[in-house]
């Protein structure tokens, strides 16, 4: 099926990666030349379009990873693939369920919750700061996610109006205070998550949990370890992020 | 929504994890005391029932992390959570896409992948074990997964009869004699990627790779770090699972 | 120089490790077979020993590392190698220092720290369990060591006696209550070393060390990742120890 | 006993950190103000400094540690105390010991060997680059430990003249094209350890050591996670150093 206008593409000669919204006769100014969007349009993914110096990229369809590493306007800390893949799966994410989350930030863990639930689920999205609601929501439009997802600009310490939630995921500063606003918007037995970037946020957390009977309370972290892909010299990349946050899951009883 | 006969629940007691698929009449006997099929059946998920002994469980709706970490029949080494959602999320899974996977084992990777690509969505699934292919569907029936996956008792060294795979997963011992096999079955621009568990493996992969024009060659290796989940002494488990494999990933071009 | 009796030895087949003390006309069972004593005694080390199955053993001078790991009698939980070794570094010892240590437990630090100011440093043990004291100076005779430790049967919280430690470690339950005996027996300027497994007691310390204006406060965590010596299967082992302590270290002021 | 012109001493105000080498009259400048060596010599250890400019500046007598973590010339990549220290204890190094080292480098590793076999032992480092051999001196000088190395300007791969090493610690590109040089110098029993970066030349030291019956061969690789040492905020360093090298260790026999 060739390539339309109005499509995002994702343009890569293994050193760039560019995303084009893709509008006839636009041209992209690069350091390795002009790409007229024409070029590319009728096109199919995986082909290759040539700047006006001769060098080659090869057009793909993005991923909503690379949408998420690359794509997305980032103005706050994002949530990584590497927990955001392991928190949709932990939280039990499958389509038609509804999902309470909060706060939202640049919505990188939205777009993949979203894609969980999808096609007939919905994510319940509370962000408080305005301008983090506007950056998630062109984002998640980005994705092509934003009909899954219901953004409320709402703090959660007025209150949850919505009921019967399947899942949660809490990013916020002090979610201890927040869980007695939670929990009557869970449905009993769901599965609610939290991240945390401190020791002393899982330690009030954890007391609040056990406090409010939640069941099944677990702490972990996952490290993400990258190796250079040489085939003669394979070894680890000489540095890494050592830490992004803590997740904490738990079941509503 | 109250359970009903021919459901699969969960019943935990925060010790114990116990799967029943419940039959009016049966009994399900625990060291705590017997559990009635009849107790259950008519209740919500969330809702608790007794022993003949006194003793309460919690009956939970089974997550597929659930049904993967303590459901399924286990005949070979499986792929965790904590890669299998990772390497969903990379290879860009989302509903309606056609994947390609060989071998499957136990389908720990595949019920998570079935359930990136419903509803319209197919796996092919390839394993040469007939003795793994009847685990694995029973699994993936276990997880209710089955109908998005088309099982193949077939080796894949004898070719790949279905063409056009938007990605494809490979967990084989030597998945690099492959490469020529799978190149022509897949999408230009797909994202294939290998679980193995040597450095070994990588460099001869990472070899191949490079010879079939494969792009953006990544090689990733996942840690998940558990804590114990006490307020008062919070610290990491005494051990933890060092090694489950490196994943690599890369774009056909 | 031939090997006399009364030496302590370590045997080994690559499989199984044995310590030895050597005592002419004596013999050790194995399910290997029998070795004598008396075949060992007068051979030199990196030679071999049959028993007399004629299963072949080789005579090594134990190491530091291998008693440690190997031969110590463990009534505690010990801090390994990985810990001790940096710990050692850390703290800056060198021949000739006055190094105050409590708890010891089992002396597995205390052997390395040893070594490290010996032939004219000391190490002041303070324990207050008498068992664990008979075991740390057993442990201490074994590994030769035990002439460079001042071994004390107290408890910290009566107060140190000596005064113008070079450096200390303390690994104690609450090491914050005893800030305030230690820090008068410090030269100014030395290092102090801490080792907690918990976050709540790195917590509690950090608020404490700062109390008493301790300077360049470190907290850190040591892990050791083990391989399959094997060309043809690299790989890390399935499993590893998690987590021993978090250490921190401080200079006093 | 009070700080003496020619020492070396160590400023720190928990954000700097200064070595200076003390001469009667001179001046060293910061951006905090002048420094007069005359103000300090003469006071203690632990004692505090004053800038022109009335900025605070602890006098410590600077640890091996330090030295090598901002004393040292770094001319080249060097070995980090992480695995200094654990190599040290794994060779079983002690006082006394005859010890080879091949390549040195800036001799981050060879301070700590020497500090390890002093005060009767020795260090015999090989170094086939004049300008590193050069450093190496300047940086052993400068930690007081040259009198117990024995420096030559030489190639390993034209052999070693010395007999009846102790230990050996190789840290060259290719090291198992050294083993049969290497192994004749060797103490039987002795024990022999390698730092390599990549899991290729793993292999192949591998496959040479079981070539020439290494016994007990090891692979392990050693981690530092560093923690901001804030009490209200206990949280791992956002990055970290992912690898510096895999440690090989094996027994001659």
């Amino acid at each position: 099926m060739s390539i339309k206008e109005g499509e995002l593409v994702e343009l890569t000669d293994n050193k760039n990666v560019f995303f084009l919204n893709l509008k006839s006769n636009e041209v992209f100014s690069t350091h390795k030349g002009n790409i007229y969007h024409n070029d590319i349009i009728g096109k199919e993914y995986g082909d290759t379009v040539k700047t006006h110096k001769g060098k080659e990229f090869l057009i793909l369809k993005p991923t909503l990873y690379d949408i998420i590493m690359y794509g997305i306007k980032r103005k706050t800390q994002i949530i990584y693939p590497k927990d955001s893949a392991y928190i949709t799966l932990k939280l039990g994410l499958t389509s038609d369920m509804k999902v309470f989350e909060t706060g939202i930030g640049s919505g990188a863990l939205t777009i993949v919750m979203a894609n969980a639930v999808k096609p007939s689920g919905i994510i319940h999205a509370y962000e408080k700061e305005i301008k983090h609601l506007q950056t998630a929501k062109e984002n998640l439009k980005l994705a092509q996610m934003d009909k899954y997802v219901h953004f409320h600009n709402k703090d959660i310490s007025l209150g949850i109006e919505e009921k019967d939630f399947d899942a949660a995921f809490i990013d916020v500063k002090e979610p201890w205070t927040h869980i007695k606003h939670i929990k009557p918007a869970l449905k009993k037995g769901a599965i609610i998550g939290f991240l945390v970037p401190t020791a002393n946020q899982i330690i009030n957390l954890l007391q609040e949990l056990e406090r409010h009977s939640f069941l099944k309370i677990e702490v972990k972290e996952i490290l993400l370890r990258e190796y250079k892909p040489i085939a003669e010299r394979l070894r680890p990349e000489d540095r890494m992020v050592a830490h992004t946050g803590y997740l904490i899951f738990a079941r509503n009883k």
